[in-house]
């Protein structure tokens, strides 16, 4: 099977940040094969065009999909159900009484409507931690989403698996399910600091390398957490983990907001990644990562929208666009990181992160067909001066027309292909009755 | 002529912040006439349904439309034309050239783009300023958008009338032009404090008392700016203005972010009203102003987006989730601007700032039909618990399907009645070619 992906600027995202003005991508059997002029690629469809399915940018972008970095999908389920609300109020009051009504069907449910709203703004892979995380998995593979899953693990019983050692089952057997597959990773995913005692935190790691998994975990993500680290332990979280031989190329550091220099160092020197996620940082009052300066310092980092009840959506587009203008304000540099930057965060280094780069993240012969195309034709992207301003400063993800993920056209003139939307999104209006009947604030 | 909007759950935005699901809005000769629960409504359209339009919101929300209380609708002409650039930098070597060749027809043009996309981004009322504004206001008029224009007044000559006294005549001239007009105000409009000398400001300040209209000026924007002033005058911006005895109710001081608690003083007790604009302030790294203790102290503040060349859009809903989230990091609380603040910002308060309130801005009878109709049914606005919640963390303009301003329909289902949207863009398209081989920086 043929694709041919024409008829517009193609930004590749490669190494040499390579734009191809009336460009074209060629796709077969899923993998990228040339990426040229459009009219030297039309030979590409003249031999056997029957087999070609020819799909038109009208001019507009063609780019990879969007990488999103870390997310909670299936809290779509409870988008906007409390906000604006002290963290510790927020979480205690609203959302664990909501999460402890959850199954394995509910977190589906949610999952999916994730999914629709992910692949409609043009992500076309999400790294996912969550209870009942298979069933996101599923969800995942459903749609034809790329995913890396990890169900969280931590000191008090889950209500998924219950006592620990379940987790640890429960992660085994989703690696053996999803094997080899070609859209999904399996993640070991400890929640954080402050919820895994050190043996856990070890046992995680060590299975994560044994299976040459991602390893995830939140970090400083809150000024308290790092004060009840260094109470506990002595030492700041980022150094806790160092010394417990955790940190590694491997390991997905979320948020890692309050870092030291001496902890941006320890990042440095075992190659930490970091899923930056401003949206939710500044919702919940958490605090500014120091970007920009991990950057400096060659830190990887990707790109996240966090949980969308925190956020409240899963678009990639607002969140560069965030992620661009808070640095510049917050250190008070116009330079600070510039559109290109956002947008490698939002996919070549995102997949760095989540090791698939050599799969997804760019527009690169040898990589799976992971493409999106954003529409130019409106009041808000006119002119077009600069492609790389467009998609972090005006676009959103609604001007996303088409979203092709591993060569399957998942999306196309906004219309869902991969699944039904109306069920989705009827599944989820019936389970947000009842969540709303037990919260403690009614709507 | 008779509309009935229904169908939908009515954000008033009135005192009472009434919200009535399954409500619907009544609008005669562009009145609103009856607000109430849709069935309560049935029997307006019942005598004489021939007259009367009806609009199904779907089960979406129908809310007042969005108030821009400051921007320069024409510079969606240079929009991504320079990015991510010391502020310096960004205006001499690319703004400034790009202004030199302006002209009323470029102008009109570009403030045709910029209702277009106003419109179609649920803005019903915008005030502006810039040089040939006369253009700006008949592209408004033309487009049946709500506006306030005023022409750019500062020390040196202007690229549209000259020397400064040409400017005052500009200014009363579309004052005379546009008096009494439904849609239009024209406002007196100094540049800033370090452009405009102490006469031209006392000069305008005295014109717009006259005419009881709003004066508008960008005081405190950046830290270089208040230096200046302390230099050339011992005080600060807002001093300065308030020993001219320009301080008033009818004053919109744009930005106002470098204020001291002196300075707040002063904007209380003169009722100085503030246009703020966050995403613009971000990107060209000016500073955050300190909106929550504005708000505290009883100051009237807008929301707008700024000139989209320092956005780089005109989408409101974008810029009150920035202003949501923005003052909860920079304050390190999350409840310091809650979601149903920003939508006031945006709508009442706005028009409140503008001198419009008794026009627009809420939802109340004898007040003229400025309505918007946001979709639910889509998976980014699912589920709703929250309309408040939705507008201002989950919706973009792109969500909002139908526009109505002074009672007229001016978009429906997203297609602009009252301009051809192909033609307004294509007239950018082709200025902008011009502009973009007067750049220094090629594309």
């Amino acid at each position: 099977m043929k694709i041919l992906i024409t008829n517009g600027t193609v930004l590749t995202m490669d190494r040499a940040m390579r734009c191809i003005k009336d460009g074209a991508v060629a796709v077969e059997n899923g993998n990228i094969v040339k990426i040229d002029n459009k009219d030297r690629l039309a030979g590409f469809i003249e031999d056997e065009s029957a087999t070609c399915q020819i799909i038109d940018a009208k001019g507009g972008i063609i780019m990879p999909g969007l990488v999103n970095s870390h997310t909670h999908a299936s809290m779509t389920l409870f988008r906007g159900l409390a906000d604006d609300l002290p963290l510790m109020e927020w979480l205690t009051q609203h959302i664990f009484p909501a999460e402890a009504l959850l199954t394995g069907e509910l977190v589906h449910k949610g999952a999916m409507l994730a999914c629709a709203e992910m692949i409609m703004s043009g992500t076309t892979c999400f790294c996912d931690m969550y209870l009942f995380e298979n069933e996101v998995a599923k969800a995942a593979s459903n749609c034809g989403m790329r995913a890396v899953v990890g169900e969280v693990l931590y000191d008090f019983p889950s209500p998924n698996y219950g006592a620990l050692e379940n987790g640890f089952e429960y992660v085994n057997n989703m690696m053996a399910q999803w094997r080899d597959d070609p859209l999904i990773t399996v993640a070991v995913e400890p929640h954080a600091t402050y919820t895994c005692a050190p043996e856990l935190l070890q046992r995680a790691s060590i299975l994560a390398r044994e299976h040459n998994a991602p390893l995830i975990i939140h970090v400083a993500e809150t000024l308290s957490e790092s004060e009840q680290i260094n109470e506990k332990y002595g030492k700041s979280p980022a150094a806790f983990l160092a010394d417990l031989g955790i940190l590694s190329s491997n390991l997905i550091a979320c948020h890692s907001i309050h870092l030291s220099k001496e902890d941006m160092e320890l990042y440095k020197k075992y190659d930490v990644k970091v899923a930056h996620c401003p949206e939710s940082n500044m919702k919940l009052a958490s605090g500014v990562a120091k970007i920009p300066e991990m950057i400096d310092n060659g830190i990887c980092v990707g790109l996240g929208t966090d949980g969308c009840a925190s956020n409240n959506d899963l678009d990639m587009f607002l969140e560069m666009d965030t992620a661009a203008k808070l640095h510049k304000v917050f250190t008070m540099n116009p330079e600070a990181i510039s559109a290109e930057t956002a947008l490698k965060m939002a996919t070549i280094n995102g997949a760095k992160a989540l090791g698939l780069d050599t799969i997804t993240g760019s527009i690169e012969v040898g990589k799976r067909a992971d493409i999106i195309i954003v529409d130019s034709d409106r009041p808000h992207m006119i002119p077009l001066y600069n492609p790389y301003s467009h998609i972090v400063y005006s676009a959103t993800g609604s001007d996303v027309s088409t979203t092709i993920i591993d060569g399957r056209v998942v999306m196309k003139n906004r219309k869902l292909i991969s699944m039904n939307a109306e069920a989705v999104m009827d599944d989820v209006i019936q389970a947000a009755i009842k969540i709303s009947q037990n919260d403690v604030k009614k709507p």
